[in-house]
C-alpha cells in the first residue's frame, strides 16, 4: 500500500495548493477590473521563462528547473500572504513567515518531493544559481510590464517611484542583459508618460 | 535590430495571454466562491504533472514537454470561450473556434515559436503521444478533484451524471493507470454520499 499512501499525500498537497488561487497581489491584471492572483501570476511567468530563456545570461539554463521554481515560489504565501515589493513594514517580517509556511505546506508531501521542492524555493530565494537568477528577471519584469500597460495604477495606489523601481528591477540584469534594457526602457518611458514619479532626486 | 523585434513579438504575446486570467471554467475553486478561470487551472495542472509524473503509464514521459502542454492548451479559449465539458450543443462548434483562434494567437509570436506552440497544442488535441495521453489525464483529474471536494456542485448546477464522468474520464486509464484507479474510487465515492447522481441506468 506504499504506493496509495504516497498518492494520497500527493493529492493531499494539491488540494491545498489550491488556496494560492486567493492570494491577491498589488498588480493589476491588463483589463484593469481587479488584482491578479498568485496563481494566475506563477502560471504566465512559467510561460514567459519557457518563451524568453533565449535571452537568458546563462544559455545553458535548465528550463525545467526555472519553470519549476516560478510554479512554487509564491506557495509560501498561502499562509504568509502576498507582500507587496514596496511594502516597507511588512517586508521586515517576510522571511520568517515564509519559513514557517514553507515548513508546513511543503512537508505535505512525501519526504522526496518534499525535500525537492523545498531545495528549489531555497534556490529561488537565494538568487544566485543562473536558474535562480533568471527565474528572479521574469518575476520581477512580470508586474513591470502589467504596471506600464495599466498606467501605473498600482504603483500610484501604494505611491512608488521610478527610483524604487529601478532599484528592485536592476536584479533584472544578472538573469538577463537584454530583458533588462527592455526593463529600463518601460520605466523611462513610464516616467515620460505620468505613470510613475521620478523620485526624491 | 532582430533581437528587438524578436522580444517586441514575445512581449506581445505575454500581453495577450493575460486574458486567460478572465477566461471561467464549470469548476468551483475549493472554496467555492466563485468559478475558477484557465490561468489558474493552467498553473495547477503543471504542478501536477510535475508531483504525479512518476505514475505515468511511459516512464520515460519528456515531462518539460507535458508542463509546456498543459501550460499553453487553453490558451485558444481566449477567443474560443470555455466549452464545458458536459454541455453538448457548444462541443459541435468547439474544434473550429478553437483552431481559428489558435491561428490567430500562436501567430503573434516569432514565427519559430508560434509553429513549436502550434505542434504542441495539436499534440495535445490528439492525445496520441505518451506526453499528450499524460496532459490529457491530469487535465480531467484535476476538474474531477475539485469536483468531488466542493460537494459535486458544478455536476449539480450542468445535471452532470456519474455515468457521463465515468464515460469523460475513461480516458485517464492511458495516460496513468494508478490516477484512473484513483479517479474511479472518488466517482464511486461521490455517487454514495450524493454528490453525483447515478445516470440512466
Amino acid at each position: 500500500m506504499q504506493l496509495d499512501s504516497r498518492l494520497e499525500q500527493q493529492i493531499a498537497f494539491i488540494l491545498e495548493i489550491d488556496k494560492l488561487k486567493q492570494v491577491f497581489r498589488g498588480t493589476y491584471l491588463l483589463d484593469e477590473t481587479r488584482k491578479e492572483n498568485d496563481a494566475e501570476h506563477s502560471w504566465h511567468l512559467a510561460l514567459m521563462a519557457i518563451l524568453l530563456c533565449e535571452h537568458a545570461a546563462d544559455p545553458n539554463i535548465n528550463i525545467l528547473r526555472v519553470v519549476k521554481m516560478v510554479l512554487i515560489h509564491d506557495l509560501v504565501e498561502i499562509d504568509a500572504g502576498d507582500t507587496f515589493r514596496y511594502d516597507v513594514e511588512r517586508n521586515k517580517t517576510k522571511a520568517a513567515r515564509e519559513q514557517a509556511a514553507a515548513d508546513r505546506i511543503f512537508n505535505i508531501l512525501p519526504t522526496n518531493q518534499a525535500e525537492e521542492i523545498r531545495l528549489l524555493w531555497d534556490e529561488f530565494e537565494a538568487m544566485e544559481t543562473p536558474e535562480a537568477k533568471f527565474a528572479a528577471a521574469i518575476d520581477r519584469l512580470q508586474p513591470l510590464l502589467l504596471g506600464c500597460h495599466t498606467q501605473g495604477r498600482a504603483w500610484r495606489e501604494y505611491g512608488v517611484t521610478a527610483d524604487q523601481i529601478l532599484d528592485k528591477m536592476k536584479q533584472i540584469a544578472e538573469g538577463s542583459e537584454a530583458l533588462w534594457q527592455y526593463a529600463k526602457t518601460m520605466i523611462l518611458d513610464a516616467v515620460e508618460k505620468g505613470y510613475l514619479a521620478k523620485g526624491d532626486d
